[in-house]
């Protein structure tokens, strides 16, 4: 069976919430951002290996990272590596890397994983992925996997379960917008609500279908390039027609919509780090203050619940700084309260505005 | 006359207190501080030779310095470097200065200058010194400036003046040590009180005299000398006695004690940059939070009165900084409340124990 089974990595973000860290050149996937020596992208790579074969996974990036997906991974072969000309968000990237799998595998089922989330408790990922695997092979399911909230977020949308179809496995009962605070406490209260995380499992059959159902305009798109997939002429037909794709969510696109869609709920400690306060959370403090530091050389005074994002052999000394980002990239350093993260996008704007793209 | 005038800029401070921008390597004096293409060395050295020929100009400095002279003066000729093989402050520096300017001129005046402050009104200056060395060269004279006093500044030491000997020139009363903000504001307002500002004239027998008068041991050493200064042997003479000059300040050594002890007061825009909060309050303002920034690109929100010492190219953006001092020198970020700055020292302390000197 194993052989069946495919990954797609997504991994063509910009990841600008993490300016100056993340930059367009080498956005937040690519970072080494736990110093461990691998960046985000390579820990997808490494935990998805145990369960699928390096030659069925699939990176979906856009054009201008090639360099370094081959870089960073360079045991993945150059045909498993789909290069978008566009920004289409995930609905256009998830019907190519399908049509693209189906074509070379009538028979495949499929991961989909962002490339630049954190879990920790790989163990359970690989329980939880092999039973959806199982789940979707046996049947016609759309399935995605729901995390645990362990805290009421309101930055994340959120799954409603419904009645169980197979062990851990339940049936959607909605998706929800990101809730405010209020509702966000009753969703973790009322333990049928889950974190959508984003990670998907179905056949390639199964996506390709749904697609003809409720996106009709893309696949009207794709199926032009039917006999074109898994071929030399593959790429020709991406760079015709891949731009003309409407951008659009899975999402939005098929999830909402469809009636077989079901849910896995698992809890392997998962983190979006979407934000600077998520990797603050999620990383070790370096000192009783609660400032984190990674291997930054540091030395503080009256500074608590920083988070130093910063070229490790730089020395950093602070005074008097209470939960601030301090990032320093080596031609931009930013300086701003956590509290304020969210204006990042606009300082990035402002940037833009000022100096054009150098410091993009 | 002309050729009878000499120049002692005593260039062998580390300037710790400005840290991590200046530098046990490249100390305060060698940085171009304003971005104007010259360091405050080379500010100092322009500032003195229209009215000292540059053959009359002697730089003592420590000797690990020799480089950075040789580098930022380059039409400094090497017989007019005096390294120093250790530190011993102002008064062994001043007494080498001034055998080895008699040894080769006995009928010499000089000025001593330091090499890190600021002087922005220039002409006054020049008329300021040209009046000092017509007073001096004609009577036996130890002629310090004292400043025009415009804040109740409690980091100098005051000069009290008695009566007017000579235009401008005045009897020293006393010499003051730092005064508390109370008694600072008196002496303001007393109109009778000006600030030391480490610049002296006088003969080099002058100092020489006085220097036996009221620091015998350390006449008795450089008297070994004499014979040597001026000639080839002088640096092996410095070699193998320097080191054994008791370390002390010229005005303790001499200028509090001896009795032909003269002050011109003069106005000239004069600043020691001894502080990060005296180069913010001299620096002109970047925008209207009165940000301080230099060259440096710079995109600030919600932040005010902060002082941004960085390399110019390098993008800052900040966000709800209010008086802080942001350094950034490559490879040490130093973030730190102006208020706070007489603490730098101290940090420089950890650092040192920490990190060994890697970062000093």
């Amino acid at each position: 069976m194993a052989s069946h089974r495919y990954c797609v990595i997504m991994c063509g973000g910009v990841g600008s919430r993490f300016w100056p860290y993340s930059r367009e050149d080498r956005p937040k996937q690519f970072i080494d951002f736990f110093g461990t020596g691998r960046s985000l992208l390579q820990m997808s790579y490494d935990r998805i290996l145990p369960i699928v074969p390096k030659e069925n996974i699939v990176v979906v990036t856009n054009a201008r990272y090639a360099g370094l997906i081959r870089e960073q991974l360079p045991d993945i072969d150059e045909r498993n590596i789909l290069l978008e000309p566009a920004r289409r968000n995930t609905a256009p990237c998830i019907a190519w890397a399908a049509y693209h799998i189906a074509a070379i595998d009538p028979e495949a089922s499929m991961i989909v994983t962002p490339s630049d989330h954190l879990i920790t408790a790989e163990n359970v990922f690989h329980d939880c992925v092999r039973r959806g695997f199982d789940f979707v092979e046996s049947d016609d399911a759309l399935l995605t996997l729901g995390i645990k909230p362990v805290r009421p977020e309101t930055g994340y949308g959120y799954i409603q379960i419904g009645r169980e179809v197979a062990p851990g496995i339940q049936k959607v009962k909605t998706f929800t917008e990101k809730p405010n605070l209020d509702l966000a406490k009753v969703f973790v209260d009322s333990g049928e609500f889950f974190w959508n995380a984003g990670i998907f499992l179905w056949k390639a059959s199964s996506i390709i279908d749904a697609l003809h159902r409720y996106d009709s305009d893309l696949t009207s798109l794709f199926d032009q390039g039917l006999g074109e997939f898994g071929t030399d002429r593959e790429m020709d037909f991406i760079g015709e027609n891949f731009a003309a794709c409407p951008a659009n969510s899975i999402d939005y696109a098929v999830m909402e919509k469809a009636e077989n869609v079901y849910v896995e709920c698992a809890d392997f400690g998962w983190n979006d780090l979407g934000t600077w306060s998520a990797l603050y959370d999620q990383s070790p403090k370096c000192d009783e203050d609660e400032n984190v530091g990674g291997e930054t050389p540091l030395i503080t005074y009256e500074s608590s619940g920083n988070i130093f994002a910063v070229n490790s052999d730089k020395l950093v000394v602070v005074h008097g700084l209470h939960d601030y980002i301090v990032a320093d990239t080596g031609d931009v350093l930013l300086v701003c309260p956590k509290s304020e993260e969210q204006r990042i996008k606009q300082m990035v704007n402002d940037v833009k505005l000022s100096f054009g793209d150098k410091y993009l």
